[in-house]
């Protein structure tokens, strides 16, 4: 019996799914029509996919007997339903597969933040013709080089927003789970590490993964902590933050600002509607998740998830293994 | 006799004035009332100014026969009527005083470009709330690493913009006027190499002075040069741009992107009033000339000016001494 792998994304073109018909038999969702789909499940072994097929319900996933493997295109897991997963299937996520284009749109919420480029070009653009009444926003701008950076979790996202702050200058600190060494970059670790990286940073980058341990891990208690006009910056996911707490530290603290790619979940899915007028503050600034989205334009997200599906049908270790307990229960 | 010297301007402060007392006989404009400055101006030997003082009027200047130096505490001394004055009278400008906090602001405008981060923040901010309808967005964001950044004149801001440019993995090629060398940045001279600048660059910034071989350089001619999807950066002053050509190459341009802190003189005096409606297409981005002051708020352009009006009254040769030419007759 070959192996029987279904591919649930178009994002995996030609050329990847032929290198992986080498060792598998490979099904695209997209080829097959909704009975022969159904039919298909309890015989697959393994899974490709993007964000989580409509058609993999929980009732749908109890008949997949003997599923084994799930590779994600999404850089994270937290779209995976890991209640409704037998607890032998090995899910990887695709951790590095968007670090340049994800580290770069971090580094231009940063910028755009500490010059507060947006909100003077909107008032400009409102028709605001009078130069002289910008002059006192000059206090408001921060000078970037020398200040320090909090870089809070180190994959492939966080070692890259690192690297590019420790490039223009500044002072670089991540809080990492494992031990870590890298060139220009001090290491904490632990929740007293973590607490002194918010207390002590100018600007921080939010770049962990959402799960059960870091869902909601900057409240009103941790923003509290943070200097009153801190640049936060998450381009990760928005359930990182409270959203209560956020607001309520951006109205307390009109010089913070809070510059995010990533929102909240509402009913499982991520949502530009927000239970507070964040986006109507001035110090928020808001892209609308676009950053992975120039990562997958490169075809690497798609090409990696390939290369590490390979891997495991090679019979080699997969790379980026998820820890199932980090995930269960979790809401989404 | 000792040597007179007015500081017209309340940004420097008393430590900076001391020690130019001791090499001078220190008047300060806002300390006199007008018939006591107006008497003192044919004695006076030196001026530190900041904008053009509206009582050096060319009628007042023809008065001043002793005046032989000028120090600017702006960076760039278009300000400076050179018609009106003597040709005996050095003027200096301020170059490297203001490049950290600049050159910060130039890359700032370059990632918000090439990540459109004001036309995607002013979309949600309008109460667009769905996310999928920003997915072809993504197509028009640039990532940066790897493009070539051609950087238009290589002065203290230039250098600094090429140093951040090829610290973040850009490619940079600079173009100016004096031979000159810099690790991880390649050099081109001359009107052939300014047009392959043009032509080659994903990204131009513009870092020359205001002055009459400066003025207009980017006319229709030239913006046509420019690959389709460039991002025009301006740090230095509005009217190194034509802006009807601009307009019409933004109109025809749309994935081109102008950046600019500088804005467009009318009447002497630099406006965000424009004759063209530069604000209201998504692909032009404007911040309030704002860059300079956050460098005068470090205090370091009044310091600098101090520094090198000592040099000159210590009888050693003063830096950044303008060529009086380039700015002889001058359209301001």
């Amino acid at each position: 019996m070959p192996h029987k792998l279904l591919v649930a994304s178009e994002l995996v073109k030609q050329e990847g799914r032929r290198r992986l018909e080498r060792y598998a038999e490979v099904f695209s969702s997209d080829g097959l029509d909704r009975e022969k789909l159904l039919a298909l499940l309890p015989e697959l072994d393994s899974l490709i996919v993007f964000f989580w097929p409509k058609f993999l319900t929980a009732e749908n996933l109890a008949k997949m007997k003997k599923l084994r493997f799930i590779q994600s295109i999404l850089v994270g897991v937290n779209h995976v339903p890991f209640e409704a997963l037998d607890e032998r299937v090995v899910v990887c996520s695709n951790a590095g597969a968007y670090s340049l284009e994800v580290g770069e749109h971090a580094m231009a919420l940063l910028f755009a933040a500490s010059k507060r480029i947006a909100e003077h070009h909107l008032r400009i653009r409102e028709g605001n013709a009078d130069l002289a009444s910008f002059a006192g926003a000059a206090k408001e701008m921060v000078v970037l080089e020398g200040k320090q950076l909090g870089v809070v979790g180190y994959g492939g996202i966080g070692r890259k927003v690192g690297d590019l702050g420790a490039a223009i200058g500044m002072r670089v600190l991540a809080y990492s789970r494992r031990r870590q060494k890298a060139r220009g970059v001090k290491f904490c670790y632990g929740a007293a590490g973590l607490e002194n990286l918010l207390r002590s940073s100018d600007a921080v980058v939010l770049s962990v993964p959402l799960s059960n341990s870091t869902s909601g891990m900057l409240g009103e208690r941790e923003l509290s902590m943070m200097k009153e006009e801190a640049i936060l910056v998450n381009i990760a996911r928005g359930d990182l933050v409270d959203q209560r707490a956020l607001y309520e530290w951006l109205k307390r603290n009109r010089r913070a600002v809070y510059a995010t790619d990533a929102w909240w979940f509402r009913e499982g899915h991520e949502t530009l509607s927000t239970d507070y007028p964040l986006p109507s503050l001035p110090n928020f600034l808001g892209t609308p998740h676009i950053s992975g989205l120039v990562g997958l334009l490169s075809g690497r997200p798609a090409e990696l998830a390939v290369e590490n599906t390979l891997r495991y049908l090679r019979g080699m270790k997969p790379r980026n293994v998820v820890r199932r307990a980090e995930y269960l229960s979790q809401a989404r």
